[in-house]
Order: structure tokens, then sequence, then C-alpha cells
């Protein structure tokens, strides 16, 4: 079988979060498996000397208009918190590490379900105790991952794979990387779809 | 006839590159009139507070493979000058305003033929010279394009087209607007497509 395809993302990027509806389909369509690697993306922009697109003039308005142009277009709901945004998301990032150790394909199955909540149903998700309540909906051991998400040893794997985000050259999120190809943005799971369907052009 | 085009564009950007030599087929296909409106990028990133791509970390060395890819998925040439980029593109906008009052067209003709001596043939457009000669090889009088560009007359166009353009959120290049809807990037050009067709969604 074919190498997965890293997906990066970050849980408090509506883009993330449109990408995180689509990228599974994608992925089977042509027999790939998805790794979910959830990243910092303050720690991304620390390198990039970037700020969140919503603290930027100008673009906060037109991100705003075309983030909701594109869930539109994709068939998506999109009713994200109206305060409070971005939010700390290290608690439900490290909470999906932990999630990939409990069993196949839970990390996939509560970061969808955590971009959920906060995108469709407009909840915030920056304590454990709001993280463990959507892991206990579908089927993980919410009480389990409160503990969990203060060890040192799943706090390292967060850290391990903004490094790992880093190295690979991931400048924003979402962003993919397709046997060593990468692509940035939700905008790109068009080329992604056609990287994978022709090995490249 | 509707409303035209905005198309909003920076000389020295490879993705507004890429959409000139789109735009113009787009919008004959829905029987539409381009408006060309050359702006500073760097007057917007004062408001924007950012910088131009190839000045990040990280987003540098992405957007280089990522303009290469889809300027080879559009089918066009891609070859940029090596050195001195970005460059200093005022003179060339003020010559695409000046040309703009020549004769039908003309702005649109003379701006294409200057992205394609940029980034298909790797020439300088910074001074006046090199911009008369581009002119003179599309049927435009290049020695009087090269008093022009020095006229305070000319130069307030660029300063009232860079006003507008902020006034209007453009927010980055290329940038297009449709019947009051704006578009950010070569990438939403499928969705410039599909709003003169359906009207919006």
């Amino acid at each position: 079988m074919p190498a997965p395809i890293d997906f990066y993302f970050e849980l408090s990027s509506p883009y993330s979060y449109l990408a995180a509806r689509k990228i599974g389909d994608v992925a089977k369509l042509y027999d790939r498996a998805v790794h979910w690697w959830p990243i910092m993306l303050g720690v991304i922009f620390q390198t990039t000397q970037n700020r969140p697109l919503m603290e930027q003039p100008l673009k906060a308005d037109y991100t705003d208009r075309d983030v909701r142009r594109v869930a539109r277009d994709m068939g998506l709901p999109f009713a994200p918190p109206v305060a409070g945004f971005p939010f700390a998301s290290h608690v439900g990032a490290r909470a999906i590490y932990w999630a990939a150790d409990q069993e196949e394909g839970a990390d996939a199955r509560l970061a969808v379900a955590l971009f959920q909540a906060v995108f469709e149903r407009g909840q915030s998700i920056t304590d454990a105790a709001a993280v463990g309540r959507v892991a206990d909906a579908v089927g993980l051991d919410g009480a389990a991952l409160i503990d969990a998400v203060g060890m040192p040893a799943v706090k390292d794997r967060l850290r391990a794979a903004n490094d790992r985000a880093l190295a690979a050259g991931v400048c924003g999120a979402p962003f993919f990387v397709v046997d060593e190809e990468p692509f940035w943005g939700c905008d790109r799971l068009d080329h992604v779809e056609r990287w994978l369907a022709t090995g490249g052009w």
C-alpha cells in the first residue's frame, strides 16, 4: 500500500475544519490512509513571522466572507463560535495524539468530532472537560483523556509534531504532503486529488 | 451589459501573472468586460501588515514550488527573473493607466505583455525604457509612454487606484470583484467563473 497522506491541521483554523471534513473521502478514493497531525499554528507563525488571518486588517473581513462561501460551495455547515476565536487548541491537539494510541482510527474520529463541535455547533473546546465530553460522544474514554492531556509524554507528542511540521516545510494549515509533494490550503484539495490520481504533473 | 469585473493585480506578483493570462478568457465566456487595475502590493501590505511571500521563511520555499505547479496545471509558461524579485513595479503600473487613455483595450494588452516579459522571458521592467520597449512591441508609442510615466496626472492615477483597492477591501493580489463579491487569489478563478455562471451561491 502506498504511503499515507500527511495531513497537518490546527483545530482553531476554519479552513482546517473544511479540509478535515473532506480529506478522508479523497484518500479513500485512491486507497490511501491519512496520518492526522494536529499542530499549533502559533508555533509555525513564530517561524513564518505571520499572524492569524483574523487579526490582519482587510484579510480578516475577506477571510470571514471567503470561508463561508467555500463552506457553502463544499456543502458543509459552518457556524463557528461568535467569540473567543482563534482559541488555544493545545488540549484538543494533545487529546488527538492520545486517541491515536487507543484504537485504529480514533484520532481521525476525535479530530473530526472536535472540529464539528467548534465549527458546526459553535462550542468551546479549550478545556480538557469539554474535549473529554466530545471524546465520550464518539465512544472514547473522556475521563482517561482528561488525565492523559496533562502527561509529559502526551505533551511531547504535540511538541514533536510541531517540529516535524516545521522540518517538512509546513507554512500554514491545513497542509498536506502526498509522496513528498507539499500542498497548502483547503483550496489545494483539488490538486491533492489530482496528484493522487495522476502521480503528479 | 452587466458590470465589468474589477481585476486588481501587482506586476511583480507571479500569481497575478497567472491570473492575468486567464481572466480575459473567463470574462469573455460570460460577456463581461474586465477593468484592469494595477496596484502596489506594498501599499496594501502597509494596511494588512503583511510582507511579500518570498520574504517569509517556509512560505517562500512553498510558494516557489506551488506557483510552478499551478503554472504547469494551467498550461502556462513560467520562467521569472532569477534575481531582483519582487521588483519595483510602479513605472509599469503607471504605464498601464496611461495606455488605458490611448485606445480601447490597450491597458490589458500592455499589462499582459509586461507580465509575459517578466514571467515568461525573465526580463526586468523596472525602468521606463524597458517598459517603453514592451509597449512598442504591442503597437503603443513607447517614447510617449516614457514621458507620461513621470507626469503627476499619471502618478495620481496609480495612487487613486491604490486608494480604491483599499476601500474595496483588496487584501492581496490578484483580487477580483464580481458584482460586489470579492475573490482573492489565482486559486479563486474557479469561484469567479462559477459566480459569473450562476450569479452566486
